[in-house]
């Protein structure tokens, strides 16, 4: 599953490159396309009454992307555990690596409770099995 | 009053220079530093249940600014009514005059209802008068 | 022609709805996509020398969008002379126009002086006279 | 040195809180601002002939912050190397920790060579290493 995202003109920066902070937000879209690619998008979340925060994100910078370059991200899944997750994401412009990232997410409830996916959202939790499952 | 934004890094694009759409964003900046400075910031907003959503913004750019320009900005009330008022925003680097620009706003309740602002919230009314007879 | 942008969670702000400073960056998104769908792409326009700055922006707000609405932008030609032209923007969310706006722009080459479109990019020059026909 | 970051309203995201990529913009406001308060600012590296970008960046969300809450940052050196460093960003507002991340930063000349700190830019070398002295 690739997520195609086009840097656009104000995501440069005046050294002529894409700003390191917008990697953040091509990740938040990468996730989300993968969501709504399988079924489980922010509608489905909404209905099972989950939110998933960020905890933490890891960006290793490998080469500068500019406008109007077009990032292909591939999201794995590289740590799974009842109550949280570590995607991987490895961004690619033409053939080369441009960023490898990850970000950890926790499983909460409305009120803020930590939940175990596999109960929750059994439907969300089985793809990321078979995807960590893949990544090895 | 005058606000001062510095330009940041992340605001610059590859041209060199600020990209346009952050002057939107200083205008809100300044809304922001203009009632907090006036007694009337968004706790009080809050309190009075009131909302002021941005019906139109209007921005004339003059000259590029770029980090680590800082930004000085004169607010000023253009237009006022029982339901509206449209801000000014005279934007200057040093003694160059950047960008100006207006942005018109309501006032609705927390249902979204329209509400006359004299009487819902007479100190902000009151202030937003003397600064429109400034103006002239 | 038709730009469709989807509203990104990062662009929405704590109203729920996405934040009005994003709508001056959908434009430019909008001008890039018509640009290249035109073949007048950044390439082109680097090959020409011809940059073309944001001189004005207005935004009408109409109705509120959120993640994850599709927003639909038609580009129009509002007006055209030698040295400048004002691009239209209808943006709608199925049926319901969300936002109107428009955008002038010049015309200068690399040294930053102004130049006719019609001599410097004849090939850009006659799509936009037909899209101002068009529009009447 | 304590860096100072007022969370804007269009920082907030529709789950009312910042969006965790604006953390990423506060370290760079802060490195910034550390830079010009020590007298190394972008004019001076600009005169030095250094670059220094950023080759990792990793974020612990710890607590959600939200307009208008101040965000207060302590920036410390965590690592320094001959041709690298990471610098370690402690985030609070009141007294409590909202996020805690770091950067690792390399040194190019404007050729994009590798350059050794010490050797191009004592002064500044010389006040990392007293930092990091006082991190232990």
């Amino acid at each position: 599953m690739t997520y195609k995202h086009k840097i656009q003109y104000y995501e440069t920066d005046k050294q002529g490159v894409t700003h390191h902070s917008n990697y953040i937000r091509i990740m938040e879209e990468t996730r989300i396309f993968f969501m709504e690619e399988i079924g489980c998008g922010y509608e489905r979340m909404e209905e099972v009454g989950i939110v998933s925060p960020v905890m933490n994100v890891n960006c290793d910078y490998k080469r500068p992307t500019t406008f109007p370059d077009i990032v292909e991200v591939e999201l794995s899944v590289l740590e799974l555990s009842k109550l949280k997750t570590r995607f991987g994401y490895k961004m690619t412009v033409g053939d080369k690596v441009v960023c490898t990232a990850s970000s950890l997410h926790c499983f909460l409830d409305l009120n803020g409770r930590p939940v175990a996916l596999e109960d929750r959202f059994p439907e969300f939790y089985k793809i990321l099995v078979e995807m960590q499952q893949n990544a090895k």
